[in-house]
């Protein structure tokens, strides 16, 4: 069965979309406009009853969650070796820093765009966005002192943990932080550019490389 | 080797102590005192540079981020049989929740008392305070009209996403919101009380079951 991979241009899905092309997966990407709304119409939350992207419907079921759709597609093409499947610290290792990104990263950028998630008030909206920029870069910061290793972040083996971080780092320029304070960032941002699967997914996603 | 799990009573660490107890790990919880900010001492920053709880110190280094924790834990205790191992589609359906967990409830949770970090004024965070009970609530009835599938999360078979989602419904109360509402969670908590590896954990952090 063709798996389909529900998307919006320049959201986190383009992570899983990444590493869909990686592995040679058969899939299908099916775009999802935001300006429309569509991520809240009955027939996508009877996909996704969360209203996000992404969601990835397999012939077993549909799942959510970019941390767990990329670790799934890791485990179901271990020929592909994006994550180090037969080695449970190995593999945790990943998962962190994924989780780090999902969890601490992808949530300080959400409070540029999406603060009426936490707050009613403009004037919180704004205050929020006015820590964006501090937040993000302490993030990058981190992430280049203390877990990328380079030039992969776990090293010489690209993993589930590039696309991730890849999108994420394409958020930094908007969020008010200039990449070039991070040059592991941008030599990760340029290798991650010229692989084909990135290409073929923005393509696919009809986004400029 | 004795693994060492950093914690803070009260905090999401307690789900990892819980899973710890319950495959019969050899382990050894060690805890830090936020009232006193150990957790931004540099003793503990050598093993959390995020200065986060918690931290697994095990002979192979040091783990962190909670989901990443629990599935390190069911991978290498894999006769608890804590997460279907062998099935990438299960294994990622609990990922999945537990990302759900990590990425929207308790970040959700998190606005209550740590508006701090996204924003800067006073009346942001009283704005943060007043959507607490209403964004828990919401994400409670999502979890119990289409996640949770009982008596545990995935079913039959108790897994990582208990712990998890025991620790996140611990926090409803001091969230303003009433338990009694979700009389399915009601029914797991009390099942989550009632095992030997809670009441060890509990024990072990000094908190009544």
């Amino acid at each position: 069965m063709t798996m389909k991979l529900f998307y919006s241009p320049g959201s986190v899905s383009l992570a899983c979309h990444i590493a869909l092309a990686e592995v040679g997966a058969d899939y299908e990407a099916v775009r999802l406009d935001f300006s429309k709304d569509e991520q809240r119409k009955p027939e996508y939350l009877a996909i996704n009853p969360k209203g996000r992207v992404p969601a990835l419907v397999t012939e077993r079921g549909i799942l959510t969650e970019a941390l767990a759709i990329l670790a799934y597609i890791a485990q179901a093409y271990p020929q592909a070796k994006l994550a180090p499947l037969d080695d449970p610290y190995a593999f945790a290792q990943v998962q962190a820093f994924n989780a780090y990104l999902a969890t601490t990263v992808h949530v300080a950028h959400a409070h540029r765009m999406r603060g009426y998630r936490w707050a009613n008030e403009e004037a919180s909206f704004a205050d929020m966005r006015g820590k964006v920029a501090q937040n993000m870069a302490e993030c990058f910061e981190l992430i280049g002192a203390e877990y990328f290793k380079g030039p992969w972040v776990m090293g010489d083996q690209y993993t589930i943990c590039d696309p991730y971080l890849f999108r994420l780092a394409g958020w930094l320029e908007g969020d008010g932080v200039e990449m070039a304070r991070f040059p592991w960032l941008v030599k990760h941002f340029e290798a991650m550019r010229a692989r084909p699967a990135t290409r073929r997914a923005h393509e696919e996603q009809g986004l400029p490389v």
